[in-house]
């Protein structure tokens, strides 16, 4: 399986192990790398230290040709130490969410850094790609976690942005399978990026009770929700039945914002707590079943894949 | 290309041209019937009278083989009517919508038709083919006109209902061009129901102002609105925009009920106010850049497939 994105990151698969708040750390990473995927360590949830730490695991746990890399939120408040301690430690492969492409590349590409941004519509695709990134994630409705108020999904945004730039674009949201990689492939993507499958893994960092919460979850299970503050796709619980009661009856940012308080995607995904944690998950989580390892994961994906491909009339 | 749909309504290609509101009529359904895929003649807007109108002018207009059928949303008032008509002029494929498949399955089956649900969840599926049909329509978020409140997109909804049945999926939602179809064959599906592609077509009823709405709608500038009362997928414009804020207020069922009022459909689709109209398109209206014929959309469409399929990894 040989892609723009295999080659561009010289991986064997061109599945990418999303970053994700509190689950994508070096161990997750690593996992992935040593699968022959890109892994990636999420640092949305660290400071400058636990980052360092977390970059260091990733290295000592790769063997061989295993390929990493980092996603920084560039609205987080700690972006710009990140981005330094990533470079400190030789990482040159930078996924950057959540804001203008125009911010740091410039910076990374000077430094020998691969950039690829996340983004939900065709004309921010554009934009990355006149900013000099090397591939972009377009990340369709349905995606766990921050999301675009958009609401494009992933079947209709990726031909729209593969149409848009000339630059390889890499398909997440809603991608849990080989099926969903072969779908993701004919609407032109060169790479898949996957969360929710591999936060129910062996190595994700997640707590088993979010592990398992991904496995409970069926069809209509989740909701984008925190529409008017930022919106978040959430497995609905306690906490967020309470969202979609406020928003329904016409509840203001400021609202939401009180509601949300905070550290409740710490309380959900790293203290698993089911009812009142933020439980970032895809709607894909429907399709899970079980809690593999991530070489796994990988091995059925690719098969998966071959299967679909040759069953297509 | 031979799939479960090319033998189940012995068509060349297995793609349905959705039944649409104010949209397809007879002259519609015999164009694709023409073209080599299965045109529906949509029951949702005509009376009893109207509707053997245009069943009569599919028969007139069909060549050869040519094969069409109807759609009938079971909750419509004029339902019960539409389904003896169409029984009257022969049709024996029957395409039902919104409603449950245990109320016309059983007459329709004993009548010699081949039925099909539309729905929206692999759950309803099950129900669907415990019923008797012959297939199903599973349709995403992404679809253009009335949706399911569980908001689940294509790309996550045909895995789950192909895994859930037994009887041939038929893909719906977000689909306009080859590479959408061969993503959703990649997915299982056996075949593909297409809308908002349809609309924009010469001979489609609606008014040329909605066609060009199409034409002009790019990314994002669809919604699914009037959640509490009846989900329905609209382009923006300042209805919509008015029924967005309504609902970012708190607006109840009664209140958004009284901002619909009546008749809306007909006034953006078939007489083509574009302010204060419905206008009922997909997202994927965001990739359509033109009005040709039908015909030339399937042949496109098969070709780009065939490029799809070819360029997977």
């Amino acid at each position: 399986m040989q892609t723009a994105i295999t080659d561009l990151f010289q991986i064997r698969w061109p599945i990418i192990q999303a970053g994700m708040v509190w689950v994508s750390g070096g161990k997750l990473a690593a996992a992935a790398a040593n699968a022959g995927g890109l892994g990636l360590v999420g640092g949305a949830s660290m400071d400058a230290d636990l980052f360092r730490h977390h970059l260091r695991l990733a290295k000592s746990l790769i063997t061989g040709d295993g390929v990493f890399g980092v996603n920084i939120p560039i609205f987080f408040k700690h972006a710009p130490d990140l981005l330094e301690v990533a470079l400190a430690e030789s990482v040159r492969i930078f996924f950057m969410s959540g804001g203008s492409p125009t911010m740091y590349t410039p910076r990374l590409k000077e430094a020998g850094c691969t950039v690829v941004h996340v983004l939900a519509a065709a004309k921010h695709a554009r934009k990355a790609q006149d900013a000099g990134c090397d591939a972009v994630v377009a990340e369709g409705f349905e995606a766990g976690g921050h999301n675009s108020p958009d609401e494009t999904t992933t079947l209709v945004l990726i031909p729209q942005v593969v149409d848009a730039v000339r630059i390889p674009v890499i398909a997440a949201g809603g991608i849990a399978d080989g099926r969903g990689m072969a779908a993701a492939f004919a609407l032109g993507a060169a790479g898949v990026q996957v969360g929710t499958r591999f936060a129910a893994t062996v190595e994700s960092s997640a707590h088993v009770h979010f592990k398992q919460a991904i496995v409970d979850a069926g069809e209509g299970d989740t909701r984008l929700v925190m529409k008017k503050l930022m919106p978040v796709r959430l497995k609905r619980n306690a906490f967020a039945e309470r969202v979609m009661a406020a928003e329904a009856a016409g509840a203001t940012k400021d609202d939401l914002s009180a509601l949300l308080g905070r550290g409740r995607a710490k309380l959900g995904i790293h203290d698993g707590d089911l009812a009142e944690g933020e439980i970032e998950i895809g709607q894909i989580a429907g399709m899970i079943r079980d809690v593999p390892t991530v070489s796994e994961v990988m091995q059925r994906m690719v098969a998966e894949y071959q299967t679909a491909k040759h069953q297509l009339p």
